[in-house]
């Protein structure tokens, strides 16, 4: 048993609260081996240097920690052997721990990514104890219909399909920050735009017959468009993720375009990880009724620095607009930390500010619930 | 009466130094109800979503937190109690107390904005007890020239005006970032493109028989020439705002070429605000001798983060480029907790500094009194 | 004698640590007056406001607090004081103290910039008692070769000449972003292309018989990829320096590009300084395996803030990807404080997160030998 096994968010002002993770994907269900594990806990798409490991950085460092105590491990205990015993308990065993300690109540799960590698929406969320709502990707959408369509009935097949797909879910994700960046022109594109851009794209022949990708602004542009008129939240993928992006071109301020043609529809449009931009967000969340903003993915990834990161976001963030999300995919070590680093960082934050007068502890408690869960309550329409 | 009324800056080494507010705006003499005071309480142009307050934001829990005290209520009392205290004791009452609590020795007001519904130079230092002089808007001369000129006579007509509006003032305000961003070619145009410009815009029917909204970057360059050649301080909108902008537009890094082609005339350029570019700011500040920078209105819209925002301003910004100010417009509140916040962040980072052995406390006095009053007075050419 | 002379790293995990700096240059070996050693000490090219100083700084208030002991003065000690002593002790015995007193046990040195008035590689590594190997810099050395090139020669020319300079040096260093900036086209020049921009370079003369400089970026790419073929670490210049660049074309972000297209060569790329675009670079070291980070030059002019800037470093980049350098240059004083205030930011940093409980005293330990010496070693093929 380990020496010191507490949750690092124990006795802040979050600990305990029920989250709602609004933003999150699931987790693999089989045995992974030391690349696997270290393939998941790097935005990077490939291996590091020789003779060195993605555990040493804070998240790897993090997982160390604060995960070791739940699979019976010492705190920092070694990577091997905390490989070694991820092996040994299994990967419904671990699955099950980590989750079921990471508190969630509620779980929006965006299933247009490696959904069949990763457990679903209901597995995810039976695994954490909570419920599980789906997250329906635009692109993913796109590209399944794909296969079926043509360019004059593009547009057609696909606010058919995600109207379908919609039924059920919470809300929407857009990539549009990885396939051509958020500095599209935001107008809806014209008709014939339309069927010249789905025509060059349908085109274009897929590796090995699978769907090309979908990377044409004017397409990405219709798909956001279309999703608008269903009137469910939009989360956007903003700032930080793999190599696949240009961060540059993932500022949440290129969205700002998009944000005033949007404002009067009202929709929610909500900011996803924003890291480094997170500061930049928060204006956005500030200024536009309709955006909401969160740090998920960069919790996990700073590690010991989150509570830095946190606190920087709610700098001019409205307290009605932040949310909380882990961005957790694949390994449920992402879901659990995801959640206690939050809690951990909002409630070191709220304390110095309590303690140095500036906030009642009242207002911390109030401001923690609406960030931790009323806040996604309101805004995807979520039992609370 | 409060329990602990207590400004926040007290006991630190900037308490009770007299500020020079090196950019400000005057207040309303008139009731807020509650939709006109949460209105003034953000940069948002609409209000938040429904169930929803701008008081639960930094500022909002600093207003009831600091200025509360100062209303005879208890810290952090109820926003509707404050918003009924505020009625209760009637508007000339409520700027009186607050503005007479900033300890604001000299003021430099901007009245190219709104001048209509807010107190004058005079009136507003009257009510702060110190001393107000005129920062006039070139864009609001401009605006105001259009109604008498012609597309050739433009140049002359707005160099006589600006003159004239110059003769008292303190200095000059560009709102370039609001109207077409930083990222204007920094030569100044030539005669021909000038007029073509103007005719532009004079051709152009404003709404309702108003002015049409000077936004076009040959003029707004050509403003800024006209001002340079007045000799006197020219401010810059940088860095956040409302809506109307475009925030990655408004990089203070984007005036670099303007800087370079104005370093010789040796005109001191003043960027305000600069948030969340604040360390860019900072940049300029060091290596062009011309160029002085401040985090107006981020201190009390960041409320409990201001003094990270201070400190990170200070960073690369020589001691002797730094300036306090606090953006306050229509709410005295924000004249009042633009100072109190500003002595705090700057004090408690002092604090630190000195207590890592890092600065001594003779240098922290030093500087606190340039940055309160001294860089501005030598800038500005004020009795200090 | 000081009545407190202690190293602002004292007690710290990095205390004692022999380091390597992998970016610095030489010291000015000649007595300096005011207006020399004030330039020397800010990253302007012009002399501050009359009545002011670089002193009244970050850096400046460092060199008084920590180097001020290590000539015999007092803590704080007043800048004419600081001066006088320097002049007394003669500059010898001041690079010999500083430098001696930084604890560096190899040095990179880049011999590329003001070379004459520089102490070489090894002289400036006799004054610190450590081992000095060189960085050659390409665009210096492509303007030494086009004083006897010809347009369809200069790529061989150049090949050679580097080849040659190469043959003893640790790596390469690339100004690409002072002379053209980061957002170059990433791909290699086509021949003709290149010999095109040979030809308007070399047939532009230069200013007083000196050779034109070296600014076009078809040049300058193709430097880099001629560097690239032999394999040696390359630098770069991201983020803040002089006023002769633009900074917002420093972001190391826009590297991106040549980022993927260098990544399966794996030759790796040195990210230099990057304030205040660390963050950003942290997102580099993470994604791409050939990408390594620092924030020297900004630890000196941050000073007592150098802590904070350390930790948004430590954020995103994997702990096997961050190094020191001090960028110092010409003042000896630059290499103390570079070394010092980096093991009191690393250590601070360090100490608080195991504080924390999110680091084991050990893996600071070996975190801190990683980031201070054994990257370097492994990077740059160094004896460690």
């Amino acid at each position: 048993m380990s020496t010191d096994p507490a949750d690092p968010a124990a006795g802040t002002v979050m600990d305990g609260l029920p989250l709602t993770d609004h933003h999150c994907h699931g987790v693999v269900g089989t045995a992974l081996d030391r690349d696997g594990f270290e393939a998941l806990a790097t935005e990077s798409n490939w291996p590091g240097p020789a003779g060195t490991s993605m555990f040493d950085s804070q998240l790897g460092f993090a997982i160390r920690r604060w995960c070791a105590p739940l699979l019976d491990l010492e705190p920092h205990a070694a990577a091997e052997d905390y490989l070694a015993r991820r092996l040994e308990l299994g990967p419904d065993a671990v699955n099950r721990r980590l989750l079921g300690a990471a508190g969630l109540g509620t779980l929006l799960v965006d299933t247009g990514y490696r959904a069949g590698e990763l457990t679903s929406p209901a597995q995810t969320a039976a695994l954490a104890g909570g419920i599980g709502r789906e997250i329906v990707r635009l692109e993913h959408v796109a590209e399944q219909v794909a296969a079926e369509t043509t360019p004059s009935s593009f547009g057609a097949d696909f606010a058919q399909a995600l109207g379908l797909a919609a039924r059920d879910a919470a809300g929407f994700k857009s990539v549009a920050a990885y396939r051509c960046g958020l500095d599209f022109d935001p107008s809806p594109p014209p008709a014939r735009e339309l069927e010249r851009a789905a025509a060059r794209w349908l085109g274009r022949p897929g590796s090995a017959g699978a769907v090309p990708r979908l990377a044409d602004p004017v397409l990405l542009r219709h798909l956001l468009w279309t999703a608008l008129e269903l009137g469910k939240p939009i989360q956007f993928h903003t700032g930080y993720g793999d190599a696949e992006l240009d961060l540059h071109r993932c500022n949440p301020l290129l969205l700002t375009g998009w944000l005033r043609a949007t404002r009067a529809a009202g929709v929610p449009m909500m900011l996803l990880h924003c890291y480094p931009y997170h500061r930049e967000a928060g204006y956005l969340a500030q200024v536009f009724p309709h955006v909401y903003v969160d740090v998920g993915l960069a919790v996990n990834h700073t590690g010991s620095r989150s509570p830095a990161v946190i606190a920087e976001l709610l700098e001019l963030t409205p307290f009605h607009k932040a949310l909380f999300s882990t961005d957790a995919i694949g390994l449920p070590e992402l879901h659990y930390l995801g959640a206690a680093l939050f809690r951990r960082g909002f409630g070191q934050a709220a304390e110095r500010w309590v303690d140095g007068g500036d906030w009642s502890v009242q207002d911390a408690r109030r401001v923690a619930s609406l960030i931790g869960c009323r806040n996604a309550a309101r805004v995807y329409g979520l039992e609370s």
